[in-house]
């Protein structure tokens, strides 16, 4: 039986971008579009809006309410969750998204720590989110972690520490980190019907070995097939070929960290790829130059220039 | 002659706490009784509203403004300067809580830079600022920098090269950062109508020697006598007496950070020194612990146990 | 065919705790010893000598030599291959003893970036490993990479570009680093005659999924039997099973590092699991409080006090 | 009366740099000429040997020694004061060295935290600098603080704590950070007769004023008689004198660091500017571009193109 909060959340979730006009106003009309994307050409059927490649924190709580509202609308029926972000360095703000997403139809809602005030301690942490999730107690609540973005160095095990009896709705995290040590005390703690969801697509496979149930990021937008193939090949116990995907998609995130690669590049090869008009960033993001997205979606598609994989074997 | 955007801001600037109720609110009427005790208490004429001392970023857009008119309506005629932070992760919302301010009366406007997204030069940094300071062109516009807090690693120099082009209303900036390389590179460049003001209240004197016009801090709510006596003893050129009271301020916040110091512990204190009620903190910080503000507020009362400063000559 | 340089190291590599005396001299006897009880209670049969864990940078060259050669001497033909560290911080001392490993017997050498001056690029530290390999071409030669106690942050594969012109006696590296994308691109890039070893011991299993070789580190001193059968579960495909030791593991070490976790702390635990007598470690380390050692011990052999794993199942 | 392990160290001290042969030994005949050029060209009576600058860390515990004896023997009678800097990461090489100091007739030693291994607490650091100075007992005995370079973040006012007691011979410390309230703190500790030396040669204005008795570093070896000038306008009282010529300097070494600025540079740039034939740096230092350190000695010596210090003044 479902758990009074919905089903558990599995699989590919992408972290979507926010479409913005050429004069930095949100565009909505293209939400539907990108869930049609979504669906026909990556296979992705889950959705995390207005979180770190959502440009989120760079967008008033109105157009966040907007966002969530055209996510939830368009989605219903076709996408099988809507995760709404509602996270904000107010937790009055918080609040209010919380509620808003509840009325929206949302299917849960994450929230990050605040980082510009850290919490001292986990429990802290935990009291903060807590006071969110009574905001909207009927929506799974999700806690995302995020530790190199947010500076705030706390083991997302210890703040999972009793959360279930703080957080009736609690059902789970993505945990975007490196950390597999604390990864896998989490997924050592959770319940079965939690889902653990990893964020660092580079290295998804790793984290699939240590028990996540699924995965968030931005990468899903334009790689889902391959990454769903990632997941396929590991539930059938292919661990070569899971292998050999993943560090196909290593090699192009790779190349795009050398070029640079923030948000602003992520979003312009969004489009690049997928042939959205996802518009600019908006600021404290530089728009990404042209080239450097068109030159990573090639990588993407084609490897590097000396094959798939540059190995190089000297022992014939 | 004044500059157009307003009188040249000097001196000790109060970075004023928030006052919030037991619940959690805003409470407005002690903002009054505030202004009575800088005046009055600490010889202090300047404050910077809505910063870090503020929660500024705890704080809604609404909650922003109400703060704002409260400080401006009751300053007026009162107060020298009153500085409203709009500095926010959205540039949307510094907008509007810029174009507020400039209604509001106040007397110039600083904005920190974002840090969830980190600007990634100088240059995407002060565009943003340029955007902000556009909202409200006839306010004195100030940069507030504070790389500790926000991990944006910038050189404020870099920040200031050719800011007077694009930001006719520039006029200074506070400076929260232990790089007097950078400081003095910014004094140098600055034309003598700005405003170089210095953010670390523990090593002001250092700042003043290398060419600031004033200081904006948390701790000149409650030493601002003290400080005052810091900035004369040193336009006098005693600089002995100025090293004596700032070791004395040294001693004091060295004690406090010994027992853990953030802007709930520092709240507190200004409670218990200036008999305000500020009330607590909001999330995530965590309220300070009562013997903790008191046994600080004993000790910058007092010294340290053996006198005033713990000097152990062994050469008599 | 092997390779002119030696055969492939795999499997476990103890990295080796240095025996003092309670003087603080090193403690030749005990090394015998040390070997019995690694290849008996442990099932490890390859050592990693003066590295991190064996306090290698706290030794002097004369020390680490007479080290080199009673490891190299007792553990012929009973261990399967020694590996001595050389890395040190001044070029000429890394030179010397290369060569000294070489006419002590070593399987291979192994140097880590030097860390007071830090290589500003990977081509300068790639140079610097060249002319510690030239001293000893005869011997198998492995880049110790471990960023986070180095503080120098460049990419292993960066490293690793080339290095097979440079230097032909290469033949892998012990990545001791959590960025498993770094770490894939170094499996993609080495020939299969290369070892590929894993230096996290806490989340060994993620580094045999992206292709790991075999694991160097310190617990593998006295956890060696359970990492075995990590690494047979693994090669079985029994990854579930797999899961479960590591997540032991992990339990272990997270309550050491709650207890506070260092090369001392880590020595004392080795003492007191094995009976070895190993001695204090040298300052600037801290000698273990003995009860820290025995709580930790304790843990490793219990687990939990709740059970093996505290898993909270809610849904029943 | 001279306290017993000799006079106070006070003034400009210069960091010496470590001339090597093109090949890349010691080259110890150009130390006379280099004394002679302190001497003469810029006012600088103290030397700080085999530090941070003389490359001390990349050298044989042998080469420190033919060092320290070369800079003794050439400096006696004419340099004032030969400190040794005797940091390793082994106590014992240390302690070796620091014999060797007393030895070769050296009138101070000095001691950097290992950091490799990084104390636990100032505590335990404490007990490593005792453990040093005990084998040179009648050697003045400085603490070298540079947490930047070390990683090692205690504070320099912890590492006091008692420190007379535990090492008679203690007389003072390098302080090579930008937390002037630690700074401030060590000065209001320290006894008269100790020496305050600091270390960021582009503040030393900011110290002077917090109560520096002098300064040790890398530019005194070119820029030492700007800096006697600094020194000298100080204690006059001509704030804005000193100021002015800091930031001279400010804007040299500014300059320098956006071109890349290591001790490589700073060692090139040393022979461009003296004549002095210091040769190139060891690994893993790459060699400094010949074309960037003649750019900067220009810089140093003509200022910025437009003048002295860059400064728009827009209110006529």
């Amino acid at each position: 039986m479902d758990s009074p909060v919905g089903k558990k959340l599995t699989g590919l979730v992408a972290a979507t971008f926010t479409p913005l006009t050429p004069q930095g106003e949100i565009n909505l009309p293209v939400i539907g579009l990108y869930i049609d994307y979504l669906l026909e050409h990556q296979g992705v059927r889950n959705v995390f809006v207005n979180g770190t490649t959502g440009e989120g924190m760079s967008l008033t709580v109105e157009e966040r309410k907007k966002l969530a509202e055209e996510w939830c609308g368009k989605g219903k029926g076709r996408l099988e969750q809507v995760i709404i972000h509602v996270g904000c360095m107010s937790l009055k703000d918080s609040q209010d998204l919380a509620r808003h997403a509840a009325r929206a139809g949302a299917d849960g809602i994450a929230v990050v720590s605040p980082s510009v005030f850290k919490p001292s301690d986990a429990g802290v942490l935990r009291q903060f989110l807590q006071e969110v999730a009574a905001a909207a107690p009927d929506l799974a609540f999700y806690y995302y972690h995020i530790p190199a973005l947010t500076g705030v160095n706390l083991l997302a095990r210890d703040v999972l520490e009793g959360i279930e009896k703080q957080i009736p709705s609690f059902r789970g995290l993505k945990f975007s980190g490196s950390d597999l040590m604390d990864f896998g005390q989490c997924v050592s703690y959770c319940p079965s019907d939690w889902s653990i969801l990893y964020g660092m697509d580079e290295q998804l496979l790793a984290a699939l070995v240590m028990g996540a149930n699924g995965a968030v990021g931005s990468t899903y937008n334009y790689l889902g097939r391959k990454a769903n193939s990632i997941l396929s090949a590991f539930e059938k116990g292919d661990l070569t070929r899971a292998r050999t995907l993943q560090f196909e998609v290593q090699d192009g995130i790779s190349y795009a960290v050398k070029l640079g690669f923030d948000v602003a590049v992520n979003k312009s090869l969004m489009s690049e790829v997928s042939g959205l008009d996802l518009g600019p960033p908006r600021l404290p993001l530089r728009p990404c130059p042209q080239p450097r997205a068109v030159s990573i979606a090639q990588r993407l598609r084609e490897g590097p220039a000396t094959g798939p994989i540059p190995r190089q074997n000297t022992d014939g």
